[in-house]
């Protein structure tokens, strides 16, 4: 038997993300040992009784002394804290990475805590479901989705390579891109839709009661769809709004744009602008299905 | 064998959810004889070999002679001329109801063309999909699903009583409701979703090539939940829109003054703020998922 991509695994948090890795690492033998260093006690014990790591703790110098590779997965806010915690007791030769949904603030907070002697791949599994921590987890998750790393310029390319393969084994497909167009293509594919939702679904819930009551009742008409997204973690979210700031103004301010022509076609009637701008967006539906990732 | 609730059903348009009340009716033998009144050749030759009809055609005259209950599934920008069309070949006694996501439009429009000699029952099935036409509907469509009937005051009860056994016997719950509290009512949870869903496809698909192409590989990260709601039929929508301005424009406002809030937060890097927000909205989703409506 070939021995496996990496000796030791060590997830930095153990919530959906790095708890689905554990699954489907495990699964797919690509670790000897998988480890979690988790501040939540109760998370360590969830972790172990689920059967999906070796060791849990809240040690830093105990779980990172043979770990080869640190996938860290907490909340984008929590890197410079993550950074000071791990960055004394990492091994030489050890691989970083990560699994934040913005790459520009991690590699601002978290490189400057690590040594010299560490490579670091920050990445992010376009994967996820509205659900957190251990429990939530599964080893199909990062299935046929994209998995975008964010190398700097001179990273050794057989860390880039050890990162490509875990994800490559665990279902992805892989894509290398600068940590800025990044943050700019995920705050249009991801944030901006996740504001909106959070705002609509703030909207409706600013309404009174018996109204209030109804839009639940009939959410199938279209507001369920956005109350899903809506329920994702808040510190994660307010930590990606936070950390993409730039981005996500820039494209909030395009979207309102586009909104208020519509609102002035429908105050002024102008069918036909209406009927051809809803046409044209049928054509992305499409490209989606074709590109399967509906 | 008890005799079925209607003799004559007929379906005036034949698409998604005129082709799926025609299924389920024929599943639950609601009727004994389903026809159909559609403009388009194709469509009820399409009616035919599925065999979800038993006669299909555009003469209205013979196909309204013997109904008991016609049911209108058109835009609700058509009305006006479908009442028209049927007004003149309606049997005394008959019951009119149509399936049209607005409801002060189809009163102002249809009404007027119809005898006193029948009933109108208006209504709105809260179940649908993004596709359209005959082939696209499924008799499972309204099970465990709201519709929603806005009868006027004085109409015979009888007639109200035997569309709510319809809707009953094709397995939804039945909410009677005033046109415009309906019309509000799915402003908010119909209405804007699309319109913004719509909004966020159109932002997308403005951008540059390159950056389109990756919006729409990575857009398992939230966008392509909005690309469903926005693939609708484009005509459907133009009518709703346009027939229900005064609710939509109205609850726009609402959310435009709600983004902007959520947008200044953001410049100001006010955390607390977005978190707060962002924890109340998942209330929300927990009441739609004990609602069963998830
Ligand atoms: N969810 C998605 O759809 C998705 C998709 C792609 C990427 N991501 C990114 O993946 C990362 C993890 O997301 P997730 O969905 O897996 O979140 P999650 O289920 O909420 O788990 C977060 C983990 O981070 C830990 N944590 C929270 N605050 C911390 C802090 N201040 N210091 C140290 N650890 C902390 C938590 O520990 P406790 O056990 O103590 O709470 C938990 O183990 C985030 O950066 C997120 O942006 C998420
Ligand atoms: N789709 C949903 O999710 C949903 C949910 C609830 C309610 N509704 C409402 O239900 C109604 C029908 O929607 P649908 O989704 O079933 O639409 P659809 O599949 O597009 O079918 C529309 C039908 O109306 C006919 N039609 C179109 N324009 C017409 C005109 N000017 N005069 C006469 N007939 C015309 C079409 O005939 P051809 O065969 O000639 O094209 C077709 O048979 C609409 O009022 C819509 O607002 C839709």
């Amino acid at each position: 038997m070939s021995s496996p991509l990496f000796g030791t695994i060590c997830l930095v948090g153990i919530g959906l993300i790095n708890s689905s890795i554990a699954r489907a690492a495990r699964l797919h033998g690509l670790a000897a040992r998988i480890v979690t260093l988790d501040a939540s006690e109760q998370a360590c014990e969830t972790a172990l009784r689920l059967g999906i790591v070796d060791a849990a703790g809240s040690d830093p110098a105990a779980l990172l002394a043979e770990a080869d590779l640190i996938m860290v997965g907490t909340p984008v806010g929590a890197m410079a804290a993550v950074g000071q915690a791990i960055g004394p007791h990492l091994k030489a030769g050890a691989i970083v990475s990560d699994v934040g949904s913005v790459k520009m603030a991690v590699v601002r907070d978290l490189l400057p805590h690590l040594p010299d002697t560490v490579h670091f791949v920050p990445g992010h599994p376009i994967a996820g479901t509205e659900h957190s921590g251990p429990e939530a987890g599964f080893a199909e998750l990062f299935q046929g989705r994209w998995c975008i790393l964010t190398p700097l310029p001179g990273t050794d390319p057989g860390a880039i390579d050890k990162v490509t393969q875990l994800w490559t084994a665990m279902g992805s497909m892989i894509e290398i891109m600068e940590p800025l167009h990044h943050d700019k293509v995920l705050a249009i594919t991801s944030h901006l839709p996740h504001l909106i939702a959070y705002t609509i679904v703030g909207t409706a819930s600013d309404l009174e009661g018996d109204m209030q009551q109804e839009v639940i009742k009939f959410s199938a008409s279209g507001f369920r769809d956005f109350t899903r997204i809506a329920a994702s973690d808040p510190i994660m979210w307010r930590d990606i709004f936070l950390n993409n700031k730039e981005a996500v103004l820039e494209i909030i301010q395009r979207f309102t744009e586009d909104l208020t022509a519509l609102q002035r076609a429908i105050r002024w009637g102008e069918a036909e602008t209406l009927e051809t701008h809803f046409r044209e967006t049928r054509a992305i539906r499409r490209a989606i299905i074709d590109a399967k990732q509906a």
